[in-house]
């Protein structure tokens, strides 16, 4: 049986991880998932390495809220760039689901995006896990998680 | 036979995997062509690594586009540079084919570009894999792919 | 028994490898110390690599005090990388327990958060080595050291 | 016999790698040269990397010449780092060439520069590769490539 | 005997290695020193690596000028990650002294400021080689290389 890991934060301030489960559980079945917690964005990579290495996950979700200030982008980008390193030294995908606290105008549509990011990449998590044929025809369709789409160029 | 692996995007906005791989076929033949699609370029790198050494392609063509934004260059950052480090592990090359959202002035020059950056990169791919010494020949000659070339100083 | 690495720098202006160690001591025991400090923050990751495999620490914490300009916050980037970086190399946690130079309105409130912070990052430390089912039950709540918690969002 | 490995790109606007081989060949022998061209400056790492392993290169050139845009800049920072990863990976060194479009007051003068950096750097690699111990005599002599040299401080 | 490795630059404008390699013999006998010089700070992290596997060094300083120039300081953040890098790669300890050279109001300050942080970074070097329990006294006391100590908070 498959494994899905979701790991997230203490930082965030919207449950993402629950989210991304709840939306995992009522899509697909026939898999197991693991949950990991660490304090902050750039505790993700470690936490991503040793979830495939030392739990066998197959597919990862790493889930987190940036704070707004320079330094919290720049912690953004550490994490960030590890995350895809953490990939490259295991063959394995993570999908990376980062709501940045200026992306919403209030709490309330950061919290609405927060749900709906995580909820969309769920699914990109299931669609590359058991049916990644679904995702060629997608390509190019300037598809967005959260907010709505771009759609194709015109 | 050798094999060309193709992947791109959802995130994109033009079917620039399409468009590489007409301008591959109608050049050249004697190649199987592979594609992959991801949801965005940040899950480029670990997708080329998969198909180095679990498709066994012998060359790539990594096809995105990243949007306008401060936190989309970020990305685009974030996505090269592993790029170019999947070519370090692998020992192969990547074509990277990037046409950033404010490269054209509408959506009509945008669908222009990509398409024909795609296409230009094609025959990059072609040379690199198939005919090398071809471009020793080009060395200095201020060659560019989509815009119009620069051409050598004067 | 397990061993915590406090790996922390004379550059510092502040103690903050004691007040780890304080708190470490005052709320958990069945664990060894061990200590390292290093001139800078860019000699911090080395020297966590060294504790990691010469010294067969089970998690360290990695204190320090970037400076004010900006060449100082270039090299809390680099730093910061590479302690992750040296995380991904190991399979093992580090926490990162930075404090920038501007990040207090004084001398008194700078010293302030420089103690607060290593001590609320060790129990994050005890938490991720003996309880990290504790990390999974605050997922989301908006957790800050140092500073006020920002909370979950509303 | 000594390998030196010759790396340029068809993006450049001036065929530096003709130069460096100029000015190689009129300074000493007992050496061999294979060259290498790719499309852009991005591609230079891997080419470099190959070079080294399956080409048997004891030193190598990389020539390049990074446009005047941030983009451009951003791709010399993501060459130059991976460059320097390659050296690594091998314990081997290259000497990066790159001119940056705005280096050069007009067309002329910027074909001045790459002309005489190739050269000059083609020194250095003799230098490098044949007498190391010249270079420890001119340390700290604030020494260029290109334009003047600045000179030690007074 | 330990084998301590002074790596430098033609490019530098004052010679740190000689101030270095003075430093050192002043104040400690009983390890032998080894030079290598290369063109610029980017060259230095290969040369390092080469220091230490087949020179077999012990502990190296890395010294340098990078221009007041963007380019510069992008080329110093280039070279101080790999130089960090190269350590995790080794576990063994470079430091890295660099002047920048808009950080003394004249010639004459920067040449005294180049000298007096190589022979404080000697003296960090030879503590960490023979004395680290030294530096373990001095944690939090704000220690600066070259300008004077900023001391502990008050």
């Amino acid at each position: 049986m498959k494994k899905i890991g979701i790991v997230d934060t203490t930082f965030a301030r919207y449950d993402m991880g629950a989210a991304a489960i709840d939306e995992l559980k009522s899509n697909h079945d026939g898999f197991k998932i693991i949950r990991y917690t660490v304090p902050g964005i750039k505790d993700l990579p470690v936490a991503c390495k040793k979830m495939f290495e030392e739990q066998n996950c197959d597919i990862l979700m790493a889930l987190g809220m940036p704070g707004p200030k320079p330094i919290d982008k720049q912690c953004a980008h550490e994490a960030s760039s590890a995350l895809i390193q953490t990939q490259l030294m295991t063959n394995k995908h993570i999908l990376e689901v980062f709501v940045h606290e200026d992306e919403g105008k209030d709490e309330k549509e950061l919290a609405w995006l927060a749900d709906r990011r995580a909820r969309e990449h769920a699914i990109n998590c299931l669609d590359l896990l058991f049916k990644p044929e679904k995702l060629i025809k997608k390509a190019g369709k300037g598809l967005r998680e959260g907010f709505k789409d771009a759609g194709p160029l015109k």
